[in-house]
Formats: C-alpha cells, structure tokens, sequence
C-alpha cells in the first residue's frame, strides 16, 4: 500500500499542481484489478485481487468544479457518460464530498479493459481506479482501505447492494475478509506464496442482481455448519500455507448448487479442472466467471486452456486469464 | 503430545507388563480436561481444552477379558457402573476391538473432578481420559488424534451425537477447529499466549440433549453470513495473535440468543464481564457454563469472583475456574 502511495507521488511531482490544489492541468492513469468474491465459502465475506484483467481510468484536474465523464472504452456503449449515473463518478463525487472539496474539478476517461457482467469484479475495478486516482491527485496520503465507504457507495448503484467483498480485495489487495459490515470490519488474510488462479469467463449473461435473488433466504442451519467449518478450514489453510487444506476447504453447499444452474456445463468443468490438478473449483462472485486455484502456473495454464476449448465445443466464446493473488491492489501506470 | 506420551510410557515401565501386552498388573492414572465448545461463532465446529477442571481415571490390566467399572466417585451415582452404558468403557471397548485385543481385561476407577451436566465437555473429560490409558497400557505410540473415532462413540452415547468438539480438544489440547466430520478433518488452531479464561457454571440443570433441540433448523442466510464473517475473524484473530479481533469476532446471532433463555441471568452477567473488561463473553457448549476471554489472569480472576458472588445474591450455587488453554490435553498423572 504504501509503495503505491509512493509510486503515485513520484508519478504526478513532475506535472502536478501543488498537492491538494483543486485547478491546473494534473492528470493520472490508474489500473485497478479484477477479484474473485464469495471464494467458494466465503459467501459475501471473502475475496482477493488478481493481476490481470483490470480496468484503467485517466483523470485530469480541470478548472470547472464538479465532474465529468468525457469517454468510456471497451464497454460496447453499455456504460453511462452521465456523471449521476456511472459508479466511478458518484463514488469520486462520494470522496470530494467527505473532505470538502466540491470546488475541485476532474474528467474521467474510463478505459474497460475487462469484460462486464462477469463475476471478476468489473464495476469494483472501475471504481476502485477513480477512487485511487483522486485519491492521489488531492495529495491524501492515508491508506487506501479509508476509501472503502465510497467505493461501496458505487457498488450500491452498481448491483444494488453495498458489498464488500470485490471493492475491498480491489482496493487493498491480497485476501480480504469482510468479518463485518456493521461496523466496517475488513482484515487482510496472508496467502501461500505458490498459489495460482486459473481464470475462465464463459461469455454468457449472468446479471449480478438476479444472482443474489435465486439464493434461498432460509436455510438448513446443518448446512450452515458446514459452511462455517470451511470457510473456518480455508482461512485456517491460508495462515498455515495448507494449500491441501485450502483445497479441500472450498466446499460450497449452499450458494453454489444454486448459481452453478446459470453457468454452463459447471459440474463438466470442475470435473475437467480437478482431473488436471487443481486444488479447489467455483464459481467467481455471482458467475458466470469460473476459478481454480492451483500449486503452479503450468497447471492454471492446462485448467484454461482445456476449458476454453470445452466451452468452444459447445459454442460459446469465453476469456481466460491465469495469475497470482495481486497484493498490490491499484497502481498509477501513467 | 509427543511428551505427553513419551512422559506415558516412561511412568509405565516399571510396573508394567512388555508393552503391548494383555496381562499383568500394570496400572495407570490419566487426566483429561473440561473443554469449551462451540466458542460463541463456532457451533458444533470449534472447542478448547483448559488446565481445570478435568476428570481422572485410574485404569489396571486384568486377568479377565473384557472391561468391568469397579469405582465412580464425584456423580452423586448419576453414572452408571454397568460397562455397556458407561461412555468411558464403551469407548475403550471400540478401541481394543479395533485392535483386535478383546483379550485384554481393564478395570477402570472414575473420579469426576468437575460437574456433570455443566456444558464443560465432562463425558469428553471421561471418555478421553480413558481412551488415553488404555492407548498408553497397549503401548500404542500413535498421535492421540488417532483415538478420536472412538471419543466420538462415547459422544454419541452420552449426547445422542457424535460431537467432535468437546472430545477433539480434550485429547489433542488448544484450540480445535473440526473442519468436516465426513471425512473427519481436524485442524489444530494456534492462539495468543496472553489469552485467559474465565469459567463460571451456575449450578442449574441444562441437560444437552433438550439444548440442542430448542436450536431452530431453519435459518435467515443473512445471519449465517454474520456468523461465518464472525468464525473467520475468530480463526484469523487466533493466527494473528489478535486478540482485540478475537473479541469483536465473538458474536453468536444463532444459538445463543436462544439457548441463553435456560441460563439466569445471562445478559446482565455479559455486561458485567465485559465492563470488567474481558475481551468477550459467551455460553460453553449447550451451557449453562458460562466463559469469558481476558487479557490477563487478575482480570480473569475479577470476572469469575463478580459472576459467582451476582449468582450467589440471586440464590444460585456456581463453581469457577481460571486457566490459559490447555495446549497438552490428556496427561499421565499416576
């Protein structure tokens, strides 16, 4: 965290106003990265950052207070440039309210390098690099995790519902537990050094609001020790560097048997991706994206390469992506 | 576990017969402890053992094949001497049939040293002080853990359920956390060293088996994602020697507001715990125990001396126990 903070001031010395100042010609690139929420166990309370896909915003101070959004990339129009109704403009607008400075001006270009509706996170990755991107340019020093309220203000607008478990990995990288919303509890859970993550998006729409809504409200409490037992297994395996533990922890009763309906040939491809070695199989958030963890890099590469190839069998297009955890989470690239 | 076993056969081999023998005149005295189940966010997944109160058993080889029950002191002949229903022979009974010694004759002395019926695990106490002598009297050199099928027959008798959570910590010591019971996977949680524990149990009659009855099947998902971020802050506070977070992770939305009714005063004796500064506060097991996390033993000690003279003024007699947790589990002490 704090050699992002560094890395985002050595960034703008050369062309900045002076730090904190609201006018003049600052501008910023900022990448933030996809996440992989729920974790099989985790259901609304865990999730971690990966280093690629990722989304990008640019943001330039102007002299006119309020923002705007001057262009959106990579969405196939299915973003609004109306600053009230994108995320990434309502959370900055969020910040600039909470440290008073409504006089500053800024315009976003929001470059979606990473496919929406996925279940990685897309809406939290936007966020998160306008978050950060402000962030840097006002000269705030304090750790990113004091930007979370705001970046779940716009994951409010964006599935209406102000979770944490995409914005927060995204913000603050690395494994984060949401132990609470009520209050804000988020803690930073430590990952073995050798753990991969295999990466499969199958091109099908799963809109995140009508995930959440076919997971049953009432539920056996049977079920929900066995849950508590994982998710209490996978923490556990992550302090202990058990990537065995981990793996045999990321067992889901409960949400998965449900959303696994959205997502084509799931069963077929745990199957497939537990025959090639990996440790652990699921769904990503709310789907339709699919992960496996893996005890190296050659594995996650075989687990996508091989479901890809299902999936075009049957006919349908998908993106795949192989990565460790990022512990970094945002970073200036420009 | 090493020591307690190698300490084990250092005390049997003057008086015993070759190791792994039938006959003979070898006798043993075994401690176990009482243990926390459940830990407030843990239902049926989580327990600890402590240094007191504990059960004893003294156990000798026989000339008779077979287990007879000579002795049970400290029951008030709650317990029965007949070795079929008596949970601490049926359970050295399904050990030597595992290792096909029905030749073996023992007959076993039990003296309770603490409640029965004090939701403290004194069964698990029982069952595993036996299991532990007749292990070390067979010479068997296997990790305690290797017993704990066994326990389990003696949970199952006494409780009507095969629980692991009171008998998993009593035989293997600390903080136990039972990932999954098919298969049966036990993962042994480390904790803070400064971590006390004050016990009190309010003599009252709070038998398990209707405890567990008046828990509801069906539950709000909501509620079991507070209690699954609550056991994962639990776990992650225990690995990061974090005992403020241990604290605030201990929170039972599910079965405590429920089982608290059959314990008298429960909600007052919380906030006297608390405002004398312990870090949380919460049912042992199916109660009526109660226990409190501290910092230190002065407040551990403030905590049980305050709860036990509050009971007293409302007319009720209670017993109290102060301890770290109990990292050894069961011990040779004779």
């Amino acid at each position: 965290m704090e050699n992002n903070i560094e890395e985002a001031k050595q960034s703008i010395i050369s062309k900045a106003p002076p730090l904190g100042g609201g006018g003049g010609s600052a501008s910023i690139a900022v990448f933030a990265p996809a996440t992989v929420a729920n974790v099989v166990c985790g259901f609304d309370v865990l999730g971690f950052a990966v280093n690629e896909p990722g989304d990008e915003v640019v943001m330039r101070m102007t002299n006119t207070p309020g923002i705007t959004i001057s262009k959106i990339t990579g969405d196939n129009g299915r973003l609004p440039l109306n600053p009230l109704k994108n995320t990434v403009s309502v959370s900055v607008q969020h910040y600039l309210n909470s440290i008073d400075r409504t006089d500053v001006g800024v315009d976003i270009e929001l470059h979606k390098k990473m496919p929406i509706g996925s279940g990685l996170g897309s809406s939290s990755a936007s966020t998160v690099a306008g978050l950060f991107a402000i962030k840097t340019l006002m000269g705030d020093e304090t750790d990113s995790s004091t930007l979370l309220p705001f970046a779940m203000k716009g994951e409010e607008m964006a599935c209406g519902h102000g979770h944490a478990d995409n914005v927060a990995p995204a913000l603050m990288g690395g494994f984060v537990l949401i132990r609470s919303y009520e209050p804000l509890d988020v803690v930073r859970l430590p990952h073995p050094p050798g753990l991969w993550c295999a990466i499969v998006f199958p091109d099908v729409d799963v809109p995140t609001r009508e995930a959440r809504q076919i997971i049953r409200n009432k539920i056996n409490m049977k079920d929900a020790v066995t849950q508590w037992g994982n998710i209490a297994g996978l923490v556990s395996g992550l302090f202990m560097q058990d990537i065995d533990l981990i793996g045999r922890s990321m067992q889901d009763v409960l949400v998965e048997p449900v959303r696994s309906m959205l997502i084509p040939d799931f069963y077929y491809m745990r199957e497939m991706a537990m025959e090639l070695g990996a440790v652990s199989f699921g769904i990503s958030g709310s789907g339709p994206s699919v992960f496996a963890f893996t005890k190296n890099e050659q594995t996650a590469r075989r687990v996508t390469a091989k479901l890809q190839q299902h999936l075009t069998k049957i006919g349908i297009g998908s993106y795949t992506y192989v990565s460790t955890i990022n512990d970094k989470g945002p970073r200036v690239i420009g």
